[in-house]
């Protein structure tokens, strides 16, 4: 089986800023991810942050990429429309997109839900348990019936998000709150799926459950077909006995 | 019981331009099913068109709307962006939309859906036959179990939308294709209904079952509420034991 | 508008054993119920229990009845399966149903979900806290963003149910569990509810958003039509130029 | 990567008695599926049929499978209800199932659909064309955007089931009428794929394309876990700062 091309972007701003997101994340959040998913599975695996050059999203890149990681949070306006554009085709035409955490506001995901994406949130290191509605689902192979996260920022309902077509976990937060914490969408001919944890003062991304349902959502949202959806045929009849 | 206010959008084009289609619609498009819509029940009913400044719909009118209907064609790259995202802020705190026909291509129903919505065409005068798969659905009362169109423009699959949270009707053409003709989303606090018959060159808008249709639609689909979703706001924790 | 003809279905086994569930429904929970409903709207009520002929449940009754209520735990067992045959005809048919806390467990609510409607529970009088996902449905009209229950058996994740056609609410449990609450399918021509509080400990249906949910509950999931869908018609060709 | 472990279900009595359908499947129909689908991938096949003890469905049985088909028609009441048990429970517990054609009707299907899964049929040995809705889907991996059936008996809506989870191939037939004709829903861990073509006295199951939707489908469907989910177990608090 041919590795999945996974590209993950991350729009690298806290880790250069902040030296306590630096600590926990020296190689960025997107060098995090990189380093765990190489553990679960056969993938070939670049990265693209907001400062290169098209956000190093290029049309080249995302044709060659399989599924697309997001993770956002302070410059989600400076991520150029162009580009979402191109993100959202390379979706309809069977990419995977992987939207992490504050990436619920990102351009790419508001535009692929058509909704406000809107949240309650609370900065206070709580921990989160997440509970497996799925057991049989590919993207929670190998997890268990609940997980635990030490510390995590709250993400609270109401969620401003279309029906989920699958629900894979809820997020429970000692704090009162409640999140449909992983979800996933059919858009087009591509596979959407977010995932909620991830905030960049807390380890998330270094947590082996974690790791586990990053790798398994791109294995089960990559790319299976590749075609533009956007031409709309005018089609001759199929029946010639059409008496029109 | 109130009346629903309805405003009915129409790019007011065809009408203008084209002696036949102006025979069929003489008050434009919109001028028929407001007339339509009449007979079936208590509305409240304006319309707009993209001639008119702001293309008639200001925040004012979006406001005082309950449900919108859409119909649109040649002019939709002439909807101002600004326009749209009334349209979409509208939909998300509350107000209903009824896209029609054509309108698969318009700016905000591409916006809600957030797929490209194309589909194959064909402009044959067929005639179609469209079944009711729910006629326990209010969009569907007084319904009977499919219903004719004496010639309408084919529409056939694939239609690229999202999973429908409801699938109301599927269309049959002569020439060989079917198509899923009425689907409803919810999108934040709003109700989406698309419903595919309606070409200009066809006197659709004039059959009882249409109007009965549109005027159900109207109906189910009108505000229950009215708030902005848009903020995420920070939240306390509601439980005074949480021991972060 | 006519009054909603409602129909409150209660084993009525624990009121009648157990001295502390007496007190606080000395009516029966059905009782209870029936009473609370009153003030939200115009309804049209009776009551039914186990140990009536046909637990009260004749077919003429269920045709006379736009909305069931379902409340039972120890007695699942001793609901005759035929009167299980009639209540899921009357929901194919169009009746409604609304399936309260252990009613997961009953007969008429695993035969009309397929699965095996299991779940984690405890036994704590811990409060509960309910979050409004749609505060445009129905259903949830005049609820708030959350409500609060003082005391509540738990009901936790994973409820093995069919991915709901609507999810209006998920519960929060201090002991660190979610739930899917209240959600809602279609089957059939019928709306199934199923709500999640009410253990027969706590005062559960004298709350007034609970009440509240109830009764919009009732009206929405209300017959709108009556029919028997159970037939498979032989049906001839609709397209006299069908050349077989 | 361990072939999938697929038992075809036959009540294998057409064949039996019926000279022309004989003709087309010598070996019966679950003979020619599992002939067909060897071509398709690694499948470790086992047939079964109603004649046998157990209907060839012992316990052990479907332990031992991964995906189960099950074609039934004139014999549908002699399944004996122990047995549809069995096969419920192996479905919630992670077994796949695909039911073809006729047996919408099957005992197993009806009970994890929870609806009568009525329809409307002719005889009339029209064509079929099958539109794909899902090219993006792995059940429809190598199918062209629709496909061609030369005769088939005609299925047509409204057919009584629940909402698909996911909707595959909507079916067209030239009398006139369109049918939901692949599609899918999860019921417990299992995931049900139902497929409409494969009528008795048509030589539906030589067809390249519908076996290679078959051999997609059991690749799809097949179990990817086994567990029990019956039980609804007593759960401790998980949050020892609970002040109950």
């Amino acid at each position: 089986m041919e590795p999945v091309k996974v590209t993950i972007w991350n729009e690298y701003v806290h880790e250069l800023r902040d030296e306590h997101v630096r600590a926990i994340y020296p190689a960025g959040i997107h060098g995090a991810i990189a380093a765990g998913l190489s553990g679960h599975g056969s993938f070939d695996i670049r990265t693209a942050t907001l400062a290169e050059p098209d956000h190093g999203l290029t049309a080249q890149v995302l044709e060659d990429t399989d599924v697309l990681f997001w993770w956002g949070h302070v410059a989600h306006d400076q991520v150029r429309d162009e580009i979402v554009d191109r993100v959202q085709h390379a979706v309809l035409g069977g990419m995977g997109l992987v939207v992490l955490h504050s990436g619920h506001f990102s351009k790419p995901f508001r535009r692929l839900m058509g909704t406000s994406c809107s949240l309650r949130w609370r900065e206070a290191g709580e921990h989160e348990r997440l509970w497996n509605l799925r057991p049989d689902h590919p993207v929670m192979a190998g997890i268990p019936d609940h997980i635990e996260l030490a510390e995590e920022e709250m993400y609270g309902e109401r969620f401003d998000i279309p029906h989920p077509d699958e629900l894979l976990m809820i997020g429970w937060f000692p704090g009162g709150e409640v999140f449909r914490s992983v979800c996933a969408w059919n858009r087009g001919l591509g596979r959407v799926v977010y995932f909620q944890p991830g905030h960049e003062t807390h380890p998330t991304y270094h947590d082996p459950n974690v790791l586990r349902i990053l790798a398994n959502a791109s294995g089960w949202a990559a790319r299976r077909i590749s075609r533009d959806m956007t031409q709309a045929p005018n089609s001759p009849a199929l029946e010639p006995w059409h008496g029109a």
